[in-house]
């Protein structure tokens, strides 16, 4: 007896959607059934997109949004086109009242209700109208600096305060990132950045201070406060996409923290930048709990930005299409975990 | 508005049962209402057994299972009391069939499907029946080489394979753990204790092994194989409740592997012994996954057994409240998490 495969819509090709694209040829028990692109690109063949040979599979096409996201034409849509809740909301709805699950590669829509409450309700409305689930997911927000945070205060009789430092390389990635990171510009065009709020920087810690308190039953006193500094670098550096001189800015520091009675009870320290190891930075994720007991969580190098955002917004399909209807986060969910079999066995009946 | 506390019965008040005690009568929302214990304890006030100040609480009388296990006289039972499945069923299926759910601190109880699958059926069904659930946790198996592993695979497109190690202190355990692990004895009482099957050391392997490789859909090829070696001081050492000399055994090194494919694909190293930092060795929990990326966890020193447990089976409490009916485990439900706040706050409608 044949069991149908998974079905998979991926909306958005770029980076991250390719690369989901890529994973999801192959594993097995699953199907990308369509793409959803814009201008010149719609009618070519996703295998050319990606440069993947196509085999004995059928081709696929991409296509509008009206021609692919029809009701119930997938099981689930991997959504890769936003940072921001607010911009990926028609797209969500769109999809959700065609009856299809989402997962979200938009940072903010990792804990959406931490900055759009109100998106979030009616998100969830017709999520649950139309029997279907949204989650927002990635390696951070999504994993390294929160849920992974929350999973180890699990240890934990009581917690008194919260470090997640996230050291990180951004050399992998691709022009955008530099742009918005500021890579190469000088510190007083950093500044100007950061005072007209045209640098963007990591997106999240709003989102993952919310989840880590919600989770833990924080009542948060106050605003989730947030810094962008520059990173100097003292010397020449250059990856692919990116290129600082001495002086020049070679990457984004950026701090957030969380308040509990006034207290700073939750810090979180992200500075990310091109070519670290040339001034002697050594790569990382860090967990410092302070509490009964103590936990002081290392990973090294950090797990790599681009690969693991892939990863978990694909690991995590079988958990959206088994969930129960409505706004997901990763607090509500099991575990993600690798898929080294066959996704239709993780479907539930 | 007053919302009634969850109510708790404790199940065997020895060091973790009082230990869950204790931190529950630090939370909010909760309350132990009930003690099972044997012998000269019933009748005992929890508070004296405890050694805690009783203040203005209504005392709390250790009973045996049928003055306190009655139908519906508590949201769940921490039953404290077994390391094994087969010990333990009689007990839970007491509990369950009084529409009580179950938190079990039994390492088989992590994952009984491993070496009890006839029991686990059983336990399902009556959970099933009863409308209630029943869950097996703790720190090692519950998350250290298990559930902290497979969640961190869900950063990953490919796993190729997996080493946990818990490279931990005995010193804080009592006669009990000294006894099951060989603490004191020497190399040829040891190595007699292996063959004849009479040291325990570390119980859990199998089941820390089948939760990773079900989790991410590896199938098993042939049994999971595990040894288990003494590790000899060169010197004297002394902790509380453990002694060795010189030439003695200070602790039992058990090592744990599985196979795909006739591969060895999942290896578990958990050496155990008193005053480790004699001899220059230094604690910690390490996950090292070969895969795509790689990643390289470790925390330092190792999350301590005996918080750890306690603070797990206490904080999976509203999750096995909210759960579906049935046996689950840590793969099933969300990620354990730090109760901070008011416990009722936890509990769905």
């Amino acid at each position: 007896m044949s069991r149908e495969n998974v079905k998979v819509i991926i909306w958005g090709l770029g980076a991250m959607g390719g690369g989901m694209a890529k994973m999801l040829l192959k594993k097995k028990g699953v199907e990308i059934v369509g793409v959803v692109g814009r201008g010149k690109k719609i009618g070519m063949s996703m295998f050319d997109l990606l440069g993947v040979e196509r085999g004995d599979r059928e081709d696929v096409l991409m296509g509008s949004m009206e021609d692919v996201i029809t009701e119930k034409a997938a099981d689930v849509v991997l959504l890769c086109t936003d940072s921001f809740t607010k911009n990926s909301f028609e797209k969500i709805q769109y999809c959700l009242e065609r009856k299809i699950n989402v997962v979200s590669s938009a940072e903010e829509m990792a804990y959406p209700m931490a900055q759009e409450p109100e998106l979030t309700k009616e998100m969830d409305r017709i999520a649950k109208e139309n029997g279907v689930t949204v989650l927002g997911t990635g390696i951070n927000p999504g994993l390294i600096m929160d849920l992974l945070v929350v999973t180890l205060t699990g240890a934990c009789e009581e917690v008194d305060s919260i470090t997640a430092r996230r050291v990180n390389s951004l050399s992998p990635f691709g022009p955008a990132v530099m742009e918005e990171q500021g890579i190469g510009i000088t510190v007083d065009e950093f500044n100007k950045g950061v005072e007209e709020g045209t640098l963007a920087g990591h997106v999240g810690f709003p989102e993952s201070v919310r989840m880590i308190s919600d989770a833990i039953g924080w009542e948060l006193s106050g605003d989730i406060k947030q810094s962008m500094e520059p990173i100097v670098s003292n010397v020449y550096r250059k990856s692919p996409y990116g290129e600082a001189k001495a002086g020049n800015v070679a990457g984004c520091a950026m701090k957030g923290f969380g308040y509990v009675d006034g207290e700073m009870k939750i810090e979180m320290d992200h500075p990310q930048q091109i070519e670290p190891e040339l001034e002697g930075t050594n790569t990382g994720d860090y967990i410092i709990i302070k509490g009964t007991p103590d936990i002081n969580m290392s990973i090294t190098p950090e797990v790599p930005g681009g690969i693991g955002t892939i990863a978990m917004c694909v690991n995590m399909i079988p958990h959206v299409i088994n969930s129960r209807p409505g706004v997901k986060t990763m607090l509500d969910l099991p575990v993600p975990r690798a898929i080294m079999g066959d996704m239709r066995d993780l479907i539930e009946g």
